[in-house]
């Protein structure tokens, strides 16, 4: 008699963007002439940049040739993406990696959610709240976790709010936790970690024999060159983090598929012998026997984004959205919204209306002013108040919004 | 303190292809002037067809293009290409599937290491062996078994042996098992199941309550049109199977990256309230969970597969490869191998001369005729004694194998 996955059945509703896009749809057979302006899912809307474009075709053009041919990709990355990654990511900001410290995989989603694989079911797990459901969706699946309660926080889970008043920057939790998962420049909230911020984490890891899962996806959004980009620009994170990074927010590759994530020999856990066993080999394990690479095309596309123009055309996107989340927050800020982050993240983090709901300022975001955002509370409980609103559109659909959001909201 | 997953230090040794590529390059570096022919790995040879490049190269495009870019995928696949499936692959053979049933994804090999999650852990496993070792590790991965014995069979897996002398089709299992995975046209043996065959396996588990996971990865290999290519060409399977299929044998996909998995919704589990649990919500949940779906521009690939110029050039590919398996086992039976298979599968299945263990017959093909294959005892207990040779090459490099394999062991 095949049993299902009970622990599935202790997830809450749908997961959040499938939830979303019911409401949206729903909004809109009932109301067909609205024009709808999206700012809710953090998806990317300008075109691939031309360098990535012409590296696309140039691979294509490879794969219809005998000898241009590639058929299974190394499992864990082309050596022409792994050595790009290493000097631009890396050494240019003073870290040294070894490239079989890194795994090229298509999209830090995946990598945050099967990460946990590689430890044990009895590890805790510790997320700053509001935060991206993977990680803890994921450890609910894998049965890390008890019931809900009626805010959705799931039992055995150590919940670290994030609110304006430590700056969107919970300190690490007093108890020994397992598995700790930070996101800096951070999805929801936008918050950017400083160095000292990460180095608390880094100590407290340390000291507690505990893991940080560090998801660094937005990190192309940092303008301050003094924020850390990688959690390894910090002593002693090689013993203690794993790292995630994507082209998705980087270079728009949301549907192309491409990141990576990088595990340093270093690291180690504890085996029911009381063993140390390094990480890289279990994780190189889990992806070579549940993942077969990356497409050629795509790495190729990937690689692509660190050559002279791959950067500047990549970098002049990301200003084209951290412009929108100026235009954004300055626009919320003057319809009498508090408002927070966007100067280093692509998202707004919006204090809902007195009295509000972030899912009942959602229905009236939508119904009032024709714009889709995303409840804060669909991140967690400490995000219910809260909404986030991203910066990924046009200049002109941004406009839009805005004026939009002042004649349904402003006085 | 971080605990590592113990199940992972049950896995034997290293998964296979790796093991190979070392012995490899082993026997490379030690004997540089040789040259080897590789008969090994099942990875494809032939370049893209051009109605597939074609395809890429417009995809390409509209990613360049402001109002062609796609950002996140649907997380099932887009409609263009889950219609031409349902069309071409179900109901030209009779088979009528909704088109929320199919998920699109990025490989065979990750849908069948994943759908394990959505089973409970104490579900208990049935595999033919020799076997794909993706069904197994990932079953001892997620700690349904016990310890491997000498023979690296785990304990708690019903294996069951397919030999000559069952024509390599094992009858189900007379004890109740939950989850069984079958292959067919089946890798490594390259034996294809009639509709006989299935029908006993579609009756067994309905008697039994049990879940069939059956992987038609290599589907488009069969000739014979009377035999089945969907496990739902039988009555009832819509009831007790999941099925997979990809595009990396059919049309040369393996370095592109594009599959599907279909669950039935009339698929159920039981939960542990007694309760039956539709899987089609589990896996759904799983997907839009754990993955971001398949690049645009690989979709719009695998759409080119079932135009009509994509299905002609991608069965020319096919029917050049099955060319190779024809020259493949003939020449190993002229020289006096005993071989099976290769007549609807890319894959002969050889047995080793009397007294020689697979691994000894990979070392001695290597260094006597440097032909790299795969040895039988690689997937399983029951593969020791036969070795795989794959037809995935040129014809020119084939002919030279079979001429220097009989040079190296004929009389």
């Amino acid at each position: 008699m095949a049993r299902i996955n009970d622990h599935y059945r202790k997830l809450q509703a749908g997961y959040l963007f499938p939830e979303i896009g019911r409401r949206t749809r729903a909004f809109q057979q009932a109301n067909p002439g609205a024009e709808l302006i999206r700012l809710g899912i953090g998806d990317v809307t300008l075109p691939l940049a031309p360098a990535v474009v012409a590296a696309l075709h140039a691979a294509v053009d490879d794969m219809g040739r005998a000898d241009g041919f590639h058929g299974y990709p190394p499992e864990q990355g082309y050596d022409f993406l792994v050595d790009a990654i290493l000097e631009h990511d890396f050494k240019a900001r003073g870290v040294d990696l070894d490239a079989s410290e890194v795994f090229v995989s298509d999209g830090s989603k995946q990598d945050s959610a099967n990460i946990q694989e590689i430890f044990g079911q009895q590890c805790s797990v510790a997320v700053t709240d509001p935060v991206y459901p993977v990680y803890v969706d994921t450890n609910v699946m894998a049965g890390r976790t008890g019931e809900a309660d009626a805010q959705g926080r799931y039992a055995g889970v150590v919940y670290l709010p994030a609110t304006p008043e430590n700056h969107f920057q919970p300190k690490p939790p007093a108890e020994g936790v397992d598995l700790a998962y930070l996101c800096s420049p951070n999805n929801p909230t936008g918050a950017v970690a400083t160095r000292d911020d990460l180095a608390g984490w880094v100590d407290w890891a340390r000291a507690h024999d505990a893991m940080l899962i560090f998801d660094a996806a937005y990190d192309s959004f940092i303008q301050d060159p003094s924020l850390p980009r990688s959690i390894y620009e910090i002593e002693g994170a090689k013993e203690c983090a794993i790292e995630m990074r994507s082209f998705s927010k980087r270079a728009g590759f949301t549907g192309v598929r491409c990141a990576y994530t990088v595990v340093p020999k270093a690291l180690s856990g504890r085996a029911a012998t009381g063993e140390r066993v390094p990480l890289h080999g279990l994780w190189a394990r889990r992806q070579s026997t549940k993942f077969n690479g990356v497409p050629y095309i795509v790495q190729r596309a990937a690689a692509a984004v660190f050559s002279p123009e791959g950067r500047r055309q990549t970098a002049e996107q990301v200003a084209y959205y951290l412009e929108n989340a100026r235009r954004i927050r300055s626009g919320l800020e003057q319809v009498g919204f508090t408002a927070y982050a966007g100067e280093h993240a692509p998202y707004i983090w919006l204090r809902t209306p007195a009295g509000t709901s972030s899912w009942d300022f959602f229905d009236q975001l939508l119904e009032r002013a024709h714009v889709v955002g995303t409840p804060g509370a669909g991140f967690g409980a400490a995000g219910e108040g809260f909404f986030r609103i991203s910066a990924f559109n046009s200049h002109e659909n941004v406009d839009r919004a805005i004026e939009r959001i002042g004649r349904a909201f402003g006085g």
